[in-house]
């Protein structure tokens, strides 16, 4: 390997507190070479839906090899499996509630196992943070090689159902939904660029124009674009699109040929 | 030395602006091989006892000889004395203000020792930002190697008394109190797990029982558990208890034994 | 080069979404060994003025060869030209918005170049991220030293006006005005210090005397101080100035002889 290894993380934990401060201790003290990236601490808390689109979108800008770990966790110490998965050319972990489903379903080569924390040589892990204690070490022995990942734990063949749902045929084109409110305000949703062609969004009971960037929206202007992950978003020049309309995760977004 | 030195940064710097950048960009030019960890920047302004809390509970994670920054320091550029402290086979620098005190009281053979700046042939530092002008530079020549803690400045051996608290004994337990909220809404005590037996938490009027882990809970269920740093935290599975139970720093917390 | 490269980034994209993780994905595939620094993300969104305050305050503080991504940009997809600048012996990008015109402005040997999508081999960028698809890729050739500079693109001569105006001379001294408020509440403007003789700052119908450091003032006591980054700010004691004085960026503030 020619590359220091790369791992990302991708939480609910936010930035508060010393959570991913003391996960990033222990991904040094098993991989002391790593390159670890915040993708981001921000995921909604609980907000699985949210997890699953990002990583989803995001993965592919990293290179061969790259370790993702994926917590969003409610079910953290409970039955749920904490998963280890090979898709893509990469690695993910994180827990089995439908988080991680979406990227293997998008490889049919993806390999899936369960973590068996006992073949880890690790402490036993507390009860609430296997952020810290379960994943972080995983992802830091895959990251460095010191881990193959076939010997991780049994293979599993069936996982939780994806969180986030695909859009769905409408009578003029398509129906999803709201997934991320961004930074901006703008309204990301599940559906992704159809091809070329006339379109239209609507949305709120408003029927918006596809544009080709916020640019070329008017000042003010509530529109629709493609953005830069490939997918519908609605958004307000230079203002806040979600707060303009009422948008919040889960509404609906239809995406239709322009009449 | 084998790894690259580490340095961790916990401050109330807030991500807002970019101080905690230009710490980096210091650090990295003392100690350019240096990974830098953030722990958090989001201590509450001037909370002392937040920052004395987290950086016990944490430092145990990170690797022997890892450096640690703390600065929550509210009498910056006063007549309050800079310290360097080496304990738990570790390094910690900050104000001497109690946020360091702890760590010190928990080891024995801790040193410490007044940062003695005419020693350090750095420019005359601001009297704003000691973070940048002289913990930081400090730490980057003690990660490094550069500078030897013995070289630091003159002994100390009476430090300001600690910010942080201990539990209390009471009728039936321990009185304690609320140090952080978390992200989670989870209210963060300095209660200590007493080991195995029945107990429960007092707090707002309620009683609590004891779980194991949040999943554990039903749903909307107020209940308290030792957290995965080792204290008692009152928390709500998928919900904020801090807001729930109207609980903020400071706030009464018991710790009995069930009845 | 004996350290390695040093990239540092400037933004309005806040932390909530990937999008910052994703840039350091691109830098690093780019530029593997580089070293990242985090200035901040949270730039009010398109307040290209505080931009320009931060980035001309805080580069001294980064070593020569230094690169600085810097992008709040309105105007990503359409005409206005993407920059590489090369002064004061680092380098920036950004978008030429007026930005990055202050560090050409303050070194007579700044050269600036637009950048050449089309010489960059590069996969066409999308019409609302350049902060991912063409600031990044180039930053971290010019880091790694594999793009030379003057190898990006044609030169320009004439800029975009600076966005960060200078204070203006008055009756009594000089007007300038709020450029952020900070994290504690400091209201900082883009006053610099006059040298030593006898000041006061006049600010919200009030005249505030000059202090050495937040602790000489008073328990609520509201005074002005050159902060950290030489320019005049207005501070209340473990308390929110601007708050306190109804202060938001563009606020007058005058620091006038004492009478």
């Amino acid at each position: 390997m020619t590359h220091a290894p790369l791992i990302t993380l991708l939480t609910d934990f936010g930035l508060e507190d010393p959570y991913v401060g003391v996960m990033k201790g222990v991904l040094w003290r098993e991989c002391s070479e790593a390159r670890i990236v915040d993708l981001t601490h921000a995921i909604p808390a609980y907000d699985c839906r949210a997890a699953a689109f990002w990583i989803e979108r995001v993965f592919r800008w990293f290179e061969p090899g790259t370790v993702h770990v994926v917590v969003v966790d409610p079910g953290v110490g409970s039955a749920r499996r904490p998963l280890s998965v090979a898709a893509h050319g990469q690695f993910f972990v994180g827990p089995d509630n439908g988080i991680l489903s979406g990227v293997c379903a998008s490889d049919t080569e993806a390999r899936v196992r369960e973590i068996d924390i006992s073949r880890l040589s690790l402490p036993t892990p507390s009860r609430t943070f296997h952020g810290r204690d379960v994943f972080s070490p995983l992802a830091a022995r895959l990251a460095s090689g010191e881990l193959e990942f076939d010997r991780v734990g049994e293979v599993i063949t069936s996982l939780c159902p994806p969180v986030l749902l695909a859009p769905v045929a409408s009578a003029h084109g398509w129906r999803g939904e709201v997934v991320s409110v961004d930074h901006f305000g703008n309204a990301l949703t599940n559906l992704e660029y159809p091809g070329a062609g006339g379109f239209e969004a609507r949305v709120a009971g408003r029927r918006l124009p596809i544009r080709g960037t916020y640019a070329d929206a008017a000042p003010s202007e509530v529109c629709a674009l493609f953005g830069s992950f490939g997918t519908l978003e609605i958004a307000l020049r230079e203002g806040h699109a979600a707060r303009a309309l009422g948008l919040v995760a889960g509404s609906a977004v239809e995406l239709c040929r322009s009449e």
